[in-house]
């Protein structure tokens, strides 16, 4: 129903309605938390066989390493091969870490802040450029922008669109400025958008001309093997690309098996070209002895390989997808399909989330209206840098740990809370019209 | 034997019976490393029980969380509980890492070189401050030096005595030099030495005057269970004395369960008072979302609490006694007792090395004819800032790894070197004497 289109008493009528339909969901006393992309108990209970001590075998890794003791600073070498192919990128460009991608990401920023992206002389600690600045695709990852808030970065919005980045923008912004250092990305299956970068902007990423020469991708393909229908999106590599455009140190590629494994429990890992990886590596010399040996270990035995992980995550869909539909059906039984200023979303074939976008300067009163009911989401403006989407139109809907009920109901809810506001807003535009 | 007290004749024979025994070493091809303090396989498999899939029962704390997923960024309450009790420090005042605590150490340092140690306006980050400088012990942990001259502090070094630091001489710098920062320390069988700090010790790092307000004592209790004679010595709390003493603010400690369980998958923690805990988990907030809470659960059910650990811990010792008696045989058996420039050893009563002293400028020339016999021993130098040794005479023994023959064979070559560079140098005196 396109209420744009309702003349003011239909619009007093429809209000009523939707008052009623939020009155009997007040009354229920609902609970529901629809905040983040946290995998639901069936999914972590695909990998419980993860956790038999069975799969340690004699605790040893391929090379006879007792994987209990100290060592190995870069990761098992299985478990570099393991993510290397999860990522597309060799074993040997890989550093594998603990059970949290998020923490390299923070770790390699610092570094960086602290030492320059590399031993090189011209290459200076970020901390010493007063005016740093980072690019931050939205809407896009609360916690990346959080980082490079925390650090001082002047946060550089760029639109992101279905088939990636505004790169006309985004090549505007690097030329000319060399206070720009890098730029944060989340490629398949974006956070909150579930788009896919297409090869083209891969490219252009890739060979942009940047003022400075120390500038950096943060690529965190968080999502790369996470579909929800079929098979995993195909993407170009934007390691290979960077390579090809004579760029090999553009690129810090991370991930994590948070979401194929555990969050709490999974194993991480960067990529980047050689010089890099070895600059990082001799940081990381000073700050620990090794990785948690034995998780990598448990790891490769039981996902073996990246085919064995794209059967494990046919798993993850068979449990996600029916969670995404819920979500699309209760949004075409509300609205028919996406109409601009009143409600959009997104329909990704992956990832963890669907992006909404309310008419602009509602999302905050529909987000609040939605807490009074027992409903949260993500706050409004998360989805933006310094928490602040100046359209207030943004929502980030999370259905991964909610059952199929609960997400129906919450999405519901959330709809009647859009229609209300916007209701409002319409039947006061009309007021005003005829006051004027 | 003192060799000092020779004739130039005696010495001759010593030295000619001396290279006999080294050729014969030489000629067994033997390869040997003593060079880390590392568990060994029958430490290793104590812990064994602790990796059984039961253990972890349905996968939730006490409190009912699910520790596969994401959260709990302080640590699970029942680790910050049990690591609390290890440290002598309330849980509250814990945050439980991931597998190591050097990289706390390490992440804590960057924290305050890029924040401050607190975000009071007036505690500037330490990388604001050009000429700054640590306090390293010595002889000491290469590891902690290492970090503090990454990032590019001048190191001081203080001498540890038998019954702690040089306070003195550490009260002297800290007290008219705001660019003195902080202190290194390993209070209880320390590494490399064994010694522990006394009580009174203690008292006068909680209490001394230091012109730099933000001040901090790196406090690593690494060894504080790890006792290898009766049961683990008794320490004042020095987290205890600063409060008392109106510093609160003025130590962090650090421990792990690294060499109780696994070196490369325990878990670590931190202690330190309110606003330091509060201050540093808004920092790690933007690092991760949250620890390896499954290794945290597993930790905890299987070493339950401090007693539970000290009774895992005379099981370590039983393993490591003889390891340190073996070293000890051999010393004695080659020298009879420590001797000031010929050779002197600690004797520990816990912890994971012994300290040697050769006669000054030895110690390289000494480690390497080992390395040549197939010895390899912790490299001359690396207990002292920048690895130089200005003396060239400590020798770090780590003899956690070898077997109890491995080990005498080891110190026995050490000990033929000892001498022949030794007496050489007396022939040399000698001859020189004899010239003028």
């Amino acid at each position: 129903m396109d209420l744009k289109r309702l003349t003011a008493d239909e619009l007093v009528t429809e209000l009523e309605a939707q008052l009623n339909r939020y009155d009997k969901y007040m009354q229920m006393g609902l609970s529901l938390d629809m905040t983040r992309g946290k995998p639901c108990p069936e999914q972590l209970k695909l990998s419980e066989p993860m956790l038999c001590d069975e799969i340690l075998g004699d605790h040893t890794s391929e090379s006879g390493t007792d994987c209990r003791n100290y060592g190995v600073l870069a990761g098992l070498p299985e478990a570099r091969r393991f993510m290397g192919e999860l990522l597309g990128v060799p074993g040997d460009n890989i550093i594998c870490g603990g059970n949290s991608s998020l923490n390299m990401m923070y770790d390699t920023m610092c570094s960086f802040m602290l030492f320059g992206v590399s031993d090189d002389e011209e290459d200076r600690p970020w901390s010493e450029s007063k005016e740093r600045k980072f690019i931050c695709p939205v809407p896009g990852y609360d916690r990346h922008f959080a980082i490079t808030q925390l650090l001082g970065f002047k946060l550089i919005p760029v639109d992101i669109i279905p088939d990636g980045l505004d790169m006309d923008e985004v090549e505007r912004i690097v030329k000319d400025d060399p206070s720009v250092k890098g730029i944060w990305s989340v490629p398949k299956y974006s956070n909150p958008t579930g788009y896919v970068y297409s090869d083209e902007c891969i490219r252009r990423l890739a060979r942009m001309e940047c003022a400075a020469k120390d500038f950096r991708i943060f690529w965190d393909d968080a999502y790369t093997v996470h579909f929800i229908n079929g098979e995993p999106a195909k993407q170009l590599s934007l390691f290979d690309e960077c390579a090809k455009a004579g760029n090999p140190d553009r690129v810090i590629v991370f991930g994590s098996t948070s979401k194929i494994t555990f969050p709490g429990a999974g194993i991480s890992a960067l990529a980047a070209d050689k010089k890099t990886v070895d600059f990082l590596l001799s940081r990381i010399a000073k700050q620990t002895i090794g990785p948690d040996k034995l998780n990598q270990l448990r790891h490769v035995k039981f996902l073996k390989n990246v085919e064995g992980v794209v059967e494990h995550m046919k798993k993850h869909a068979v449990i996600m997808k029916p969670k995404f539909d819920a979500v699309e059906e209760v949004f075409e039984n509300e609205f028919g399909s996406p109409l601009e200023g009143q409600l959009e979303w997104t329909k990704p074939e992956g990832g963890y989330f669907i992006c909404c976008r309310t008419g602009d300067g509602m999302a905050t009163e529909v987000l609040s209206m939605c807490k009074q009911c027992g409903v949260a989401f993500t706050p409004a403006g998360s989805t933006h840098p310094y928490k602040i989407d100046p359209t207030d139109s943004y929502v980030r809907i999370a259905p991964s740990y909610p059952d199929v009920p609960k997400i129906k109901s919450a999405v519901e809810i959330f709809c009647i809370c859009v229609k209300i506001v916007l209701i409002k807003k319409l039947l006061e535009a009309k007021k005003e019209a005829n006051n004027n």
